[in-house]
């Protein structure tokens, strides 16, 4: 496991397991309330996740809110709202902004908070509903690997532009996938965590990742912050949306990817805590 | 207005009106959802709101999840579940003590997001659900105002204990009060708040605010961080818990502060953000 995962692991020791209205916790891309809320958080921060010089407020309240969508799109949730906490360090003057940023998605803004920090801290929480969450831990050896699209470009343009959510995508996939995750991190290690979720193992084969333009096949393998989904759906299930096969479950906990004659490649995802 | 309050207002234009399934947006304690989910975002930042030189990670943890529920409390909402996003500096290993800090209020951690950061940042996000929640704006000239404890026990003991939220209190006083609003920032700024949200003015009466062991009557009435409830109630309603009343509603927009003989004082509530 990444370092991220192994204290996500002593925190969801500390924690416990889920009780009284919460259904499913800490471990999954969104918990999931007994009324069907589906809700995720992510904190993204100046020096580790972006560079004010080389990105927008704007943007940066964009690109929070795009990891947040993305998370109740793998479990084929609609957004309902958004709120935002923000530490705002000194001189900087455009929370405003990152708000607005964040008020692109189409989704309501209904609160949020506000601290002095040292750097720039932008912490999202989403809320929706499903009346059928995706979990990861759903995928049976044998059910097909699909994305929603190209990989890699963030890593190709350096983590610059910006990324819209699969919201349409997973709510569609939703019907059929028995497991989904979304690729914050690159399909090394989002593969590994569905299929470690699912107790099985996984093939993806190098060549079938579609390639964003510019990007290198180490990048769409191991690239981060895509935010395509990953579904795995049984053998022959026609997708309601446009998908490509990438791999598949297995029997076993090994998850390879493999090139274009099946030789297994070492390659790692991005550990945003690395 | 506050600092911080200025900027609230300017990120409440940037993202316009509440829509969709929301029904209160920024501008309460909390947001409000059409099917009665109640959700707060607080974020704590380290040599902000807290020094690990004088606290531990767990009392920490207790204290993000005291502000948050609070929030609730002051909705008259239940709390389901607490997410948490941490941002934890080179160093620091304690991110489980964190969330076993939360964890103590008896409501389950459901899940959450880790980053590195250069200070702790814990950001915790409450959601809970009410039939009726109850608003800051509903208060009429004639109200009485009532606190559920006493005040500036915080300042006094140098922001250092533990706080309970008023969970039980607020769902029973929902019942009845027609506006209600968590002190987190002092009496005096938060009476100012619910007043303008409810279009009145108030009347504080210094000397019938209690105070807790220690406390001056200063400090009961711009310390921060207590997390009683400041409630407005129709004159001669009986309150469902025991409350003092502390003041009035009044017509017109002044907010003031009188001592025994009521002449008015200045006094300024605490602002995090200044």
């Amino acid at each position: 496991m990444l370092p991220e995962d192994v204290l996500v692991s002593a925190i969801a020791r500390a924690v416990g397991e889920p009780s009284g209205g919460v259904v499913l916790g800490i471990g999954d891309d969104a918990a999931v309330l007994d009324d069907g809320t589906v809700v995720s958080t992510d904190i993204l921060v100046e020096g580790v996740h972006f560079d004010l010089g080389r990105t927008t407020p704007r943007d940066v309240g964009h690109r929070a809110a795009t990891a947040n969508l993305s998370d109740l799109a793998a479990m084929g949730a609609r957004p309902v709202a958004l709120l935002a906490a923000f530490g705002l360090p000194p001189g900087f003057d455009d929370a405003a902004g990152v708000a607005a940023g964040m008020r692109e998605h189409g989704v309501p803004v209904a609160g949020g908070d506000l601290s002095r920090a040292p750097v720039l801290i932008v912490s999202v929480t989403a809320l929706g509903r499903s009346d059928r969450p995706v979990r990861r831990s759903g995928g049976r050896p044998g059910d097909v690997l699909v994305v929603t699209g190209p990989l890699g470009g963030q890593a190709a343009a350096g983590y610059a532009g910006r990324v819209m959510p699969r919201t349409v995508e997973g709510c569609a996939l939703a019907a059929v996938a028995t497991a989904m995750i979304d690729l914050s991190d690159g399909i090394a290690t989002d593969a590994a965590r569905l299929a470690r979720a699912s107790g099985t193992g996984a093939v993806i084969e190098l060549e079938r990742l579609p390639r964003a333009p510019g990007a290198t096949v180490e990048q769409a393998a191991t690239g981060g912050e895509d935010y395509e989904l990953l579904a795995a759906l049984p053998s022959g299930t026609e997708a309601p949306v446009p998908v490509t096969i990438v791999g598949r479950l297995t029997e076993g906990g090994d998850v390879t990817m493999v090139d274009a004659v099946g030789v297994p490649q070492q390659l790692r995802g991005w550990d945003h805590f690395a």
